[in-house]
């Protein structure tokens, strides 16, 4: 596989603003079972090896991977601070849920897994997300083993299908759409801001 | 009209982050008209005037009017780094357009615009959005009047129904959920992370 055309910008972008821990937090755009639009912060955990898709994690009981099972298309917008860029990245999502019918996509799960913190993994432990606050007792279970994921651990990824790439300094802005064409080759083309 | 119990923390982090400009830079996610979600980046207003209404301005001719023209649904994500605080605000949006059918928001519409820097006004005049980059020539239009609005301008109002405030600090983090009763009196209720 060869790298999309808009992954060295992006890297250059993660480059640039890497003094900053949130210019790896991005906001994913989900549709709700009842059609609204839903929107949230998660975190960049990389690319999945070999391929152009963005990996993020989450917990099998959020709404997002409610959503996500019902409508598995996403777009994220991703704003540099730095450098005053924002990718807006569109494609499908993939829940690689416990058990997953693809082996490489479930070492990869137990591979996210394993590179988490301690913290982020007991995440996973604590009581239903979005349920009546529980005692504070509930949120002190023991640490998960730290090789074998929780069952409601996901792999969450992005397989984008278009980008639209907004540099803010310059004057006009420089905005640049990129999108693939019948071969799935990626091309760009420039465009008013 | 009584200030929403979400509004004391929203101005407390709006205070906190006062010294990051992109503190005022949240991402609205609406849906495409194929039923796909969209997500960028807006800049936060203030107000409406003796409301909880969130103020964005926007170009009729964006892909995101286009959009709220056809499905009015907004959720924002606002996440402000230096307090680690996430507001999730879910509601329906109105796009005030020139010759609106409510003297009111026309007015709200006008003063939208005056408040804006001469370089935001002339973005106004630039060729359409997302079509091809036009030459360099047609991005030097001569700068539009400071009182009356161009025709494209327009006021953009999210009206809240439900926010999500979550705090990352503190462990386990704190999660609120704001809401509305039978009698449009907001409510608010503690729920796990």
């Amino acid at each position: 596989m060869s790298l999309a055309l808009w992954r060295s910008p992006l890297a250059r972008s993660l480059h640039r603003n890497r003094s900053l821990a949130y210019a790896r937090y991005l906001q994913l755009a989900t549709v709700r079972a009842d059609g609204r639009p839903a929107n949230r912060t998660v975190v960049f955990r990389g690319f999945l090896e070999n391929t152009n898709q963005l990996k993020f994690i989450t917990d099998i009981r959020s709404q997002k991977a409610v959503e996500i099972n019902l409508y598995p298309w996403g777009e994220i917008c991703w704003y540099f601070p730095k450098t005053r860029e924002q990718f807006r990245i569109a494609g499908k999502l993939v829940l690689v849920v416990a058990e997953y019918p693809d082996a490489e996509l479930c070492t990869a799960r137990g591979t996210a897994w394993q590179e988490l913190s301690e913290g982020a993994r007991s995440q996973f432990a604590w009581p239903d997300p979005g349920a009546d606050k529980a005692d504070a007792s509930a949120f002190d279970a023991a640490s998960p083993d730290a090789i074998k994921p929780l069952p409601n651990f996901c792999l969450l990824l992005l397989e984008p299908e278009t980008v639209d790439l907004l540099e803010l300094r310059g004057e006009p802005q420089n905005r640049s759409l990129f999108g693939r064409d019948g071969e799935g080759n990626w091309f760009v083309r420039s465009v008013n801001p």
